[in-house]
């Protein structure tokens, strides 16, 4: 059963002051259902909101190479949900579809590699050790 | 048991040539073993390499981020040899160590909200659709 | 395409009889679609079942704390058949909603450093060996 | 710490029995490790064992067939012990390094595409439903 | 946002090359999603059919036997795309129902294996190395 | 490459803060690996301790509990170095090797029957809607 949503209007006060930051944060009107799902656990909601704010600031990387970087891992993982809402993020930030295309082609590499690296039982060289 | 690994001194001619160009194309003077090992099956080694090469190369994406593309898959895999291998690239290409956090930071964040959607059963927003 | 579900009234007497053990044992009157499905295999239908029911049945652990840990995999595992189920089978032997966020801050959290650990390379303690 | 491992001489009658009827069913004189360790939990060890010995004999697929297939979800999910294990299993039933090699291709290739049709949140054709 | 697809009439030259040769290979008059998808970026479309060409192609190992492995590979990754079509694919190549519960079973009970053999920590026999 | 481990000696007065709460939480006098790799980035260190602090303390569920959910999801992911670690803290928690065999049990059967509803694709039940 998908979890009950909670609307700004029957939110908490703590619970409201997350969804306002999260508003603010990312310039936009609403918040999306992750978070209102996620407000069933208010400590949840506030403890993981402030990480990924602060993961996800600019810093040596930009924030679109830090979305990309989500998006990498959520299709890795195959989150339906995740994969959706971050590669909205990711277009929102300046992602072109030309963008998104190398990004999946590398994914799908990566993928790919993985499996040959561990079933050819490679032993790690020792300039990368 | 890991793969006998196919040293350059005894590789075929075919084998060589797919050797010489991941040289000359990473500009070193020698093969890592994940092409040793998949040489057992020249096809294969010349087909990956060939994908690999044209997906690594810069385009809409530089060097450096879709080596940490890379890398972010390779972590989220648990793939040893991948980790080790792509960790000395993407630092070769010039990843700093506050680069490396950051990526880290995001990859293990991506790994914990992919759960929390799932668990959650969070439905698509309608804006993502 | 989903696999057709072998309903009771069209059973053998063979899937019958793991049918009306499941109810039994669950102190239900229905079998859900995970059953059903797997009844197109009979021997595979029994031993699974048979083997469900002596790992669930409670030991030196309840039978709410193996949901809950069932729980955690279906996560982890991103399979929507399962995580429905499983959240229902755990609610029903008596996880409350606050349990259940506990549950998903650990499983998240694990997620999470799970990546940590593989990508920082952390070698293993002499402690923990 | 790995799980310390019950030798022949040191286990039950119980133990004993399963370890008796691995090397008959496998024609071998010795055991592997992955089954005196799952000897600290001899119903464990039975029911696993049972249900291997079961789903792995030939039935409409041939042994080796199986025993790929084993290999091909192993080297998915970067199980190093499982990899060595059924890597050598399969050769001893007839696995050729050119049969390998393929299976490794497939395994590779099945990893990538998985990726690309999550990430392109590519619709399941009507003709497939 | 599922991708957009690229109908055969609204394809370019480029991409029609490979929608017929897919048809041509695979003996249908139609192509799926998948491929429609992926034509967003065509220099990916025929880079990954044609190595699916080459990987899939009977070699030592029949093409339903490969069709199969893709198949447990893309179960085990729980990517629902994926199990569809490949499911499909490998009836059409001949697997009957009864190989498909066989193929099940083996594909379940490795992934349970898998896990055993990382949790008990097994150390990998010296017969394996 | 493993990442170089920060020593408490070495250590800046803000990273030896999170090592002594975490020796003063944990009542043991030294500091694992996990933290001493993951203090070349002093924030993610704070972060991420605390909100292990603040997720693993006792709540609704018992602390033993949560370790062993821990656990599972590591075995799951087949993570070495958190298997390792996190048997190790679930076994200083009280849980018994009776209780680490049914801890296993049911996490090789969540990680099986999840491929079979996968892989048999599986629809919802209403009732669990």
């Amino acid at each position: 059963m998908a979890t009950a949503l909670i609307e700004y209007q029957d939110a908490s006060p703590e619970v409201r002051a997350v969804y306002d930051d999260i508003m603010a944060t990312r310039q936009t009107d609403w918040v999306n259902n992750f978070w209102k799902a996620l407000a069933r656990d208010p400590a949840a909601l506030k403890r993981t909101w402030e990480s990924i704010k602060q993961i996800m600031a600019p810093g040596t990387l930009d924030a679109l190479t830090k979305e990309m970087i989500y998006l990498a891992v959520s299709v890795t993982n195959q989150c339906g949900y995740c994969i959706a809402s971050h590669s909205a993020a990711a277009r929102k930030k300046g992602m072109t579809e030309a963008m998104f295309a190398e990004l999946m082609a590398v994914v799908g590499m990566a993928n790919e590699s993985n499996r040959l690296a561990a079933g050819y039982q490679v032993e790690i060289d020792q300039q990368f050790k």
